[in-house]
């Protein structure tokens, strides 16, 4: 069983959250692999930077500049810093971003109504490198920033670079995709960490979102876990990352 | 015959002169190691944030704040630049630092007079890790970022780690090291580029210091070049990337 592990930016920030990370992830060693975002730190020091940023629909547009910090916050200071501390807790880690190894190869999404600038569209996830890394004791820790094939460098949304890697690697035997989130679970009540539900199928998916119990920015983190089953991911899964075994489980069946 | 290639950060923002690196290197393909720098980028984004640089001896002061520059800069953007560069151009690269898979393992210099901050002086190299990728066809692209056992990342002086991982490569078979500079070779008249010495040993090195000609910024490159030799590195150059095979030739013979 390998272990797609999603991380977010937020948590990866938290230095508590990091450390407890990466205390817990030896267990699963050498069967996983983490993809991470680094949100806030690219936020952070585009701000710093005076960068103005322009967003379409609650998403940010990547100009060139962003890219960079984005390049730099991602592929730089958040994938080095949890390898180093994967590695201090002897975890072999090694820090890798879509381009490496050509892991994640992407195009430039299409200007329709919105021009998302250097925003990457998945096309091919090389799953071979990552189970030969994986068959080598080698834990690898993935930025979403891909590329094209003139070489361009893409911001990628980590989710869809999670589940991409996980469906790749299903096709090489049984695999887990963990979202992990800064709540227990998908709750019921959002104002009640106790609420989490243990498993969710579509049906029931859709009764919730019909009777507005789940949360909008839950919805595509959602349909892409179905989406991702579909595609022959055995598990999927939203939890804390405190608690990798438990949170709620995603599942196709009625 | 492995190559490792030294190439500074400024020769890397020069985008003719990594084009050229990228068209230029797969002529030693898979028999390629890259180490690169990424000076002014951090020096760049530094001042951009308003950051006050510490020079001591005109080298320098890795502060916290400054290390995360540093890493945003080498090991994400410029490293990932390069490898981009690379992976269009048929080269299947892989961006590393010196923490992934423990290749460069360093411990943090020590306070004497001077307290540099976070800079690392080099404990191992990994020599079988980039073996292993250069076996499988992989180019290993190497940023100076290393790290320590409790997980602490570093700034290291590139030469240092080009001249490390040529020495631990060395132990595998015939290695090169060649250190790309932004003139032909060592000059013998700093403003005649047609002066290259085609070949140089430490005695003529000497000479040439006593009677002024070799300049002050090149000698701790060319007494690192002297110490790499006798560690068992077969060949050091130090050229233009535009002639790799040419420039100044290193030797320790009389």
């Amino acid at each position: 069983m390998v272990k797609v592990i999603k991380i977010g930016g937020k948590l990866i920030e938290d230095n508590r959250t990091l450390r407890c990370l990466c205390e817990r992830l030896p267990a699963y060693f050498p069967h996983c692999v983490v993809i991470h975002g680094g949100g806030s730190m690219a936020g952070q020091l585009s701000s710093r930077l005076g960068m103005e940023t322009h967003m379409q629909d609650g998403r940010r547009i990547t100009d060139r500049e962003t890219l960079d910090v984005t390049v730099m916050a991602y592929a730089g200071l958040a994938n080095k810093k949890i390898v180093a501390g994967l590695q201090a807790r002897g975890v072999n880690a090694c820090g890798l971003s879509g381009c490496d190894m050509g892991i994640v190869r992407s195009h430039k999404r299409e200007v329709r109504e919105i021009d998302w600038g250097f925003v990457g569209d998945i096309d091919k996830v090389n799953g071979e490198v990552l189970i030969h890394l994986l068959g080598r004791g080698v834990m690898p820790v993935l930025s979403p920033i891909t590329f094209d094939t003139q070489g361009q460098l893409l911001n990628t949304n980590a989710d869809s670079v999670a589940s991409a890697v996980a469906i790749a690697l299903s096709r090489f035997g049984e695999t887990e995709l963990v979202f992990c989130l800064d709540k227990p679970g998908v709750l019921l009540d959002v104002n009640d960490e106790r609420s989490v539900i243990g498993e969710l199928d579509r049906e029931t998916y859709r009764e919730y979102v019909e009777k507005g119990l789940i949360h909008s920015g839950m919805m595509p983190k959602l349909e892409n876990a179905f989406k991702t089953l579909e595609a022959g991911v055995g598990l999927v899964r939203l939890t804390h990352p405190d608690h990798l075994e438990a949170g709620t489980l995603i599942t196709l069946k009625n």
